[in-house]
């Protein structure tokens, strides 16, 4: 940790910081510029508090040189995390793990018509939302337990495996018990509670991005879920928001490769909420397999035009065969395959 | 709603979205223009989805006419709302709120100190935080129960009023027969199950911007908790996220005018949050006071150096009276008074 | 400066950065810790380059200690600048400077109306656009040197000072004969070469925060101007892109007092384009005043229906009047007086 | 265009409405609904201005239906634009274009250093800079024609073309004599008076995306140098500027397939700038030429540590040719080879 103090500050206020850092067991070094005095901290500076220095007189400005995480961390853990769901081994070097379905789970028979056509092209990994989080309070809130239902059978009838997003923390253990992996939504990314919980069970979370999250707090969240004991997250990019009104988000797709710099755990990309254009899902799921994200979700529904919610991103299974047939293509140039 | 085609788009489409809308008792109507064709829909367009409609073919764009919020908009209730808490009306046009007190509730010695001098200031409004959502899991999270027990009989101590955080639907029940106002925090703001379950009750709910949401969105969350039975809402504007870094969030003043148009909900000021920064809190109360707020709720700590969170943008309560004493003056300038 | 190294970097890496330093004649002071190294220098580090660093092989990040601007720092100059234009002393502590005017100058007609009424009002200072940057090419591009004309002769039949935008090096010279304030435009803030030749001149600058830049970009556009030699140069906060879609833009009121912090220059608010809507220009210019604004800057036009350019966000010299009687008792309330 | 009235608006409002739009022979269609009337404008609403009505009496808002450019727009001209520069077909549908060289011009060894590196690469397109825009006054600001001249040699001994940033208006026959494409930088994208006389010259610009400007105004501000008669225009995606610090800039992948959807002319992406950050260039490289890109400009110095500016994201030649040759398979992914 870094501490710049005011140009002007009397040396008290230094000697005051020098004190309180010596309490925390760690070394000050401080140095006496011209214009202002700097204090380098010296030892594992997550004992100390940003905000906590930074109220003390005279100190202008607290930097920290550390990483403020340290389970998620690729310091920490040099491997990578592969976490492996009906045979898809989610983060291994070779594989884009595919994850395909409706938005919401709406009928038993949208639910077989759609997994009947993804599994002859081998998805393994069958998406759908039975709790939905809706912007509005009068829109579809999805299907809910019965929801749960409709897609474990489907997805059993068709060899597949099911995730899906969990809102409520009374809701985990029955999620758990139906689902593969759970996904913890954009909007709840900060929702400590929630990730609290999920971080007791041991099935695989995909927690998405805020879309307005830093890369730094989406990996502080995935610490919440490591800290509470549960390694297995997939951190999933969907889109941030920017000042872009063309499309409903900006994929990052920088943060794929950023992230697998900083940590160990997989990291895949959403195109559909990531653009909420039909015509971008293609191009942008293959700007992510080539900047290596280990695997992207899709939302596909058998008939669009009739969906519950988000129908303009949907796509139909024809069109998801196309853009999967394209996409092997730049798999297959990065060394990788589509699971 | 406005449906547009796109140029070139077959007639065949057009008719195709006419007969949808008139399955939902709308009246459309088309406009064949030279470039391209745009429909548009009479009647409550509340029933229809954009997404939906964007879904079929040849739609480029659907806009939409009406507000997608009813019951906090100030088209549906005329009159303000005012929520009385402890002798404070919330809402009138006379009055400024003033809520205040630690960032955490920490001590029964700190909640004493601190309740006693602003008991003396006149504050009936006192704000701390028992459980407190820190972006990282290693930062202190909050006394939890004990916290609230101690801010209770700190305010009972002083005639206050207790305003804190609730952060957990499990913990509603707790914190409602604690605390007088109960706060959402940014982070939760779209936490559905949170938002539900707080229309559930009759207590005032404090409903903070998210720090990414827009103020449609924030209406339209404040819409959840009274379509669930709970007409006692206070909005608070805390802060958006820019690019900007030189501040911990950019303070959207405008949102205090722009909000009291569109809804008629109270909407205060949080120049804690809304900077992050000491030296800033003073003026951009004066420039919220100024431009129309109920209210405002400020972090005061006896030793903000000693504060377990949020230390740098707490202020003393000698440097609260100060503040106190020159919004004073802003208010009476625009005919309030603080309270 | 604290350069700091990558977790695990060999020795000769720092000893390689050392050396670099000392070349410049800055102390380095090298501190080795557990987890990774880091550097800090001791001197005048403007000489420095952060991105060279940064390009040495183990550096992880370099921060900055001191601000790099120097000119325009409080640092440097501790009393504010003061600026007199036609008698308003921009910049004084006791002064709102305001300014008023159409957005574009359309025709005498309408300048001599703006400005009889604006005279009556005792406004001194008057804008209106001659040369104006759109959007669009096949907008209304500004009436240019005849412009410049008209609007000279009205300003004098009524006493009044000119403060227009110039966008073209080549049209300085001009506009410095017929306007008392040149102003440097949003979309020109990085205009470097704009920026170097009206640094040139004498004349008050009034420089326009970019709406996608940094404080700390606003003032080292600022810098140049000063470095080139005129030290007349008026901050004016005019509204950055955020986000949210229901205001053209987010008029930073923060920006206001943390500028005043940083800088000795007079800093301004445009409430028009800061907004762009009428109904918030009244509230975020009393908001302005309040935080501590030496004056703002208002688009007011005879017939706004019928203007040629911002006709939605301009407002009548009847709405102005208002709006300036309102703001007087603000402008009281912080001790200060509009002229 | 569509217009939305105020709830409650008097009939008389919506009436004088209908006959300004009569003025403009367009056929406007009021549609008097249950809870506002909305009326529909038939025609070329170009002419049309939207602010202009909504500065009437009882509009609520105004809704574009046509997009405001037409020159550079696939509806006006369906055949991409193709740019042949140094045998290279820049936007042909089977070449991805590669530029590459130094950030600053610094010396005839430096550039003759690179240049035979680049040549053995078999690069044609050699980029550079001469004038630089730089955020502060004292940093480096270029060689300026020395610059130019230097260039140039290099660029004819190797058999490359030039591509340069031309600042001020008064470079540009200078600039124009010595160089092949002129770049028109970020800071400059809507520097009017430049985009205007870069439109009286014949030599293909390319135009870089201003850092917080939407696509449209992207699109706009090339509208400029055609309507002024140059249809010789490449786009540059290079980074828009977002809330993320973790990166200089956020690459806006996506801004590539949705260019090439509203406009005929090519798009290239700029991954040095757009992320920063050496270790995300190749990555982001490769998502570029996946989603579609018709070139990409990186910076490559031989002694990036040693660069006058920009140090810490320039490569160096092996770097580059590693990434070369990592880019090309993707470009066969996508049936196009590297120019």
């Amino acid at each position: 940790m870094i501490i710049i103090m005011r140009a002007g500050a009397p040396k008290a206020h230094a000697e005051r910081i020098v004190q309180e850092i010596e309490t925390f067991k760690l070394t000050p070094v401080p140095m006496f510029g011209v214009e202002r005095t700097v204090i380098a901290v010296i030892g594992d500076e997550r004992n100390l508090s940003i905000n906590q220095l930074e109220a003390f007189p005279g100190v202008e400005k607290v930097m920290r040189v550390l990483k403020p995480y340290k389970l998620v961390s690729r310091e920490t853990k040099k491997e990578k995390t592969v976490i492996t769901v009906n045979g898809v081994k989610i983060g291994h070097e070779k594989v884009v793990a595919a994850m395909a379905g409706p938005c919401s789970v709406e009928s038993e028979e949208q639910m077989e018509e759609v997994c009947s056509k993804l599994q002859k092209l081998g998805i393994k990994l069958l998406r759908g939302g039975a709790y939905k989080p809706r912007t509005g309070p009068y829109s579809f809130q999805g299907l809910g337990p019965e929801g749960l239902d409709i897609m474990r059978r489907a997805a059993d009838r068709h060899g597949m495996a099911v995730i899906t997003e969990v809102l409520d923390i009374r809701d985990i253990d029955e999620v758990a018990a139906k689902a593969d992996i759970l996904q913890i939504g954009t909007r709840n990314m900060q929702n400590y509670a929630l990730l609290k919980e999920v971080g007791k069970i041991q099935k695989p979370i995909m927690l998405k991005r805020g879309m307005n999250s830093t890369i730094e707090e989406w990996l502080l969240a995935a610490e919440y879920i490591l800290a509470n004991g549960n390694p297995n997250v997939i951190l999933c990019e969907r889109g941030i928001r920017t000042f872009e009104d063309a499309t409903r988000n900006t994929l990052a797709i920088d943060a794929v490769p950023l992230v697998k710099e900083l940590s160990h755990l997989p990291v895949i990309i959403d195109p559909t909420h990531g653009t909420g254009k039909k015509s971008l899902i293609e191009p942008m799921t293959k700007a992510g397999i080539a900047a290596g994200a280990d695997g992207f979700i899709i939302e596909v529904h058998p008939n669009p035009e009739a969906a519950l919610s988000d129908a303009q991103q949907q796509i139909t299974p024809k069109e998801f065969a196309t853009l999967l047939k394209n996409c092997k293509v730049i798999a297959q140039a990065v060394n990788k395959e589509i699971k």
